[in-house]
């Protein structure tokens, strides 16, 4: 293809800028800011939908009608409980492992037991996967921190619900179950992101669907992607009140260390959810009677504005906002994870639906041809 | 950022000529035809080296001295074995389990048990994964289907001889050896295929080598990419002469079926690697008495380019290679991986060389902003 020949390389690294496709799910930063899934605004939904209705919405195309809706849920609800050989194989894996590579390897393996085909179809794996990686990470971690097992047959509840209740074992409060619920929305769907677009890529190759999310949540991982809510947690966690987080941010930046939380490659202006977490991190610190991480959040956030004009993405107040619902730190990564299997679902759908294989070239650096030497020879 | 608002759609999907970054590791398809590693033509390399040799290149960037060598070969054999709890998992997953979603899982849960760290870092994971993937599919592939199981700790031999051994229970003929070993070479790197562009996706969130060689499995395992030489097979096997694959291969063309094994996305003028292992299938056509399968292909050939000017790729006649090699038909697109796990493995390290974040956009093609309407309200 003559492409090849006429290809310039772009001004900035990493595709920045660069359109990889069509899209009809989500608009990311139009003007800089404000965030939409599937025409509708983040903050209509953050206020009156749920996780399930977005669920439903990011891979089917429209909101469910009443009768959709209570069937998804429930279906859902029946989809939770896992195999017997992939229980066996969780608690294999070491209490030590990273929880993103305890879902990566669940999800893999589930491609192994349930395979997509054509009684299995993609729309339905993704139900499947929506429904059951809660439960994966819930069965790894208290098999090994001595928890209660996660009641995967109870089948009622929302995700939020069951998440909360299989970690503490307990009915949580209507506030952390919301909040959850509130933030498992907002991380359901970002347009061409890092790990969207890993999902797009292994599905352009016509593979099969638990390939691409298996793909994704690697991606995911990372701490330029989804680790940066941890890496926020971590920060602000090193702090006691608001004057030494405030001296020890500014020491960190003069030595040019790179603040997780802050600052987005697509948004320009300001992060549109990250008002919306904050006002329920605010909520839960009020609530939970915290007069340390929330002073401290915002006075990082103050720093990070004075200083570096940078605004808090998703991610810094997903921090405080998890912590005040007992969740732990290391699970921070799978639950975004767990909301964005939606976003991953429905362009994993979309790159089928009129597919091209993508493959991108390289701006060749290297050396020019040079002659083989036998080993002999060499030195 | 300012690229997001002055973003073009590109003529053609799928970033097909788009340079996504800088890489010194492999030129493709320079003129339309030719292929390099590091400067050094595929036809020196797969006439001279062998896929060792070629691998220590891809990931070192130089050729190994007579010593380097030595130990890196030894170091291989030495790394062949498998964790236990590995083993037990392996024999887990079904017998009809897709062979590429063993590997993946094989892959993912050995991040789990040996993961990356500074004791064991990247270039470490990548030999690990060279030598101990081809156990993995051994040491599944035989339990189910009563063979010997392969001798991990043998610790002598090279990947091609390990495996072909390790599959049959004996020693394979040189020719065999040699072929494979060859094939190794030939599948081992390819720039900015989508594999390869998902490895370094997933890296470029700063994830862990495991992530990103699952990922790049899961990509490969695609019927647009990987899949290819399983299919070509499929279709060479359904012939029994060259009159009958003429007249079924017209057929098939007639009714716009996709025939796979033949053109390129990036070589216009021709597969440079197809001549090789045409060579080596015929060869071994002679030595294994073969009188259908090589004429059928030859023939397919020729229609092919007769009726399409399509020109043979790799894929090709690396299934009547596989084949004569006594190859079952699903262990095919499991070599390609092997072999890939090095330039994987060389693009992942030299994503980290100098990192970016890749996230290109999408051009946006959905409902505009509409008005969230409550449950109750819908139908």
């Amino acid at each position: 293809m003559k492409e090849t020949k006429t290809a310039k390389k772009p001004k900035t690294g990493g595709l920045a800028g660069i359109v990889a496709g069509d899209s009809a799910i989500c608009t990311v930063g139009l003007e800089g800011q404000g965030l939409t899934y599937r025409g509708y605004s983040i903050h209509d939904l953050a206020e009156r939908s749920n996780f399930e209705e977005v669920a439903w919405l990011l891979t089917r195309g429209e909101l469910p009608t009443p009768g959709e809706f209570k069937i998804y849920r429930a279906r859902l609800a029946t989809l939770r409980d896992l195999p017997g050989s992939l229980k066996e194989i969780l608690i294999r894996l070491p209490m030590d492992a990273h929880p993103m590579d305890v879902i990566r390897t669940g999800c893999s393996m589930l491609g192994c037991l349930e395979p997509e085909s054509e009684t299995n179809p993609g729309w339905q794996v993704a139900d499947r996967l929506i429904a059951c990686v809660p439960s994966m990470i819930l069965y790894w971690w208290q098999h090994h921190h001595g928890g209660l097992m996660p009641a995967l047959e109870e089948r009622v509840g929302s995700t939020a619900h069951f998440f909360l209740k299989g970690l503490s074992g307990k009915a949580p409060s209507e506030s952390a179950t919301r909040c959850l619920d509130v933030s498992l929305m907002l991380y359901a769907e970002h347009e061409f992101n890092a790990s969207t677009f890993t999902a797009r890529t292994i599905a352009s190759t016509l593979s099969d669907f638990y390939s691409a999310v298996t793909g994704a949540i690697g991606a995911l991982r990372g701490p330029l992607h989804g680790g940066a809510n941890e890496a926020a947690m971590d920060l602000i966690e090193k702090f006691r009140d608001p004057e030494a987080a405030e001296a020890g941010l500014r020491a960190s930046l003069k030595k040019k260390e790179k603040i997780m939380g802050f600052g987005h490659r697509v948004y320009t202006v300001s992060d549109p959810r990250s008002d919306i977490i904050k006002q329920w991190a605010a909520r839960l610190a009020q609530e939970t009677g915290d007069k340390v991480l929330f002073p401290v959040s915002e006075r990082i956030e103050k720093v990070m504005w004075d200083e570096k004009e940078l605004f808090p993405n998703l991610d810094f107040y997903s921090a405080a906002a998890y912590h005040f619902c007992g969740i732990p730190t290391s699970l921070f990564t799978p639950l975004f994870a767990i909301a964005r299997l939606a976003g991953w679902s429905a362009h994993i759908l979309e790159q089928r639906s009129d597919n091209k294989l993508i493959r991108p070239v390289s701006n060749y650096v290297g050396p020019t041809q040079r002659e083989y030497t036998f080993i002999s020879e060499r030195r």
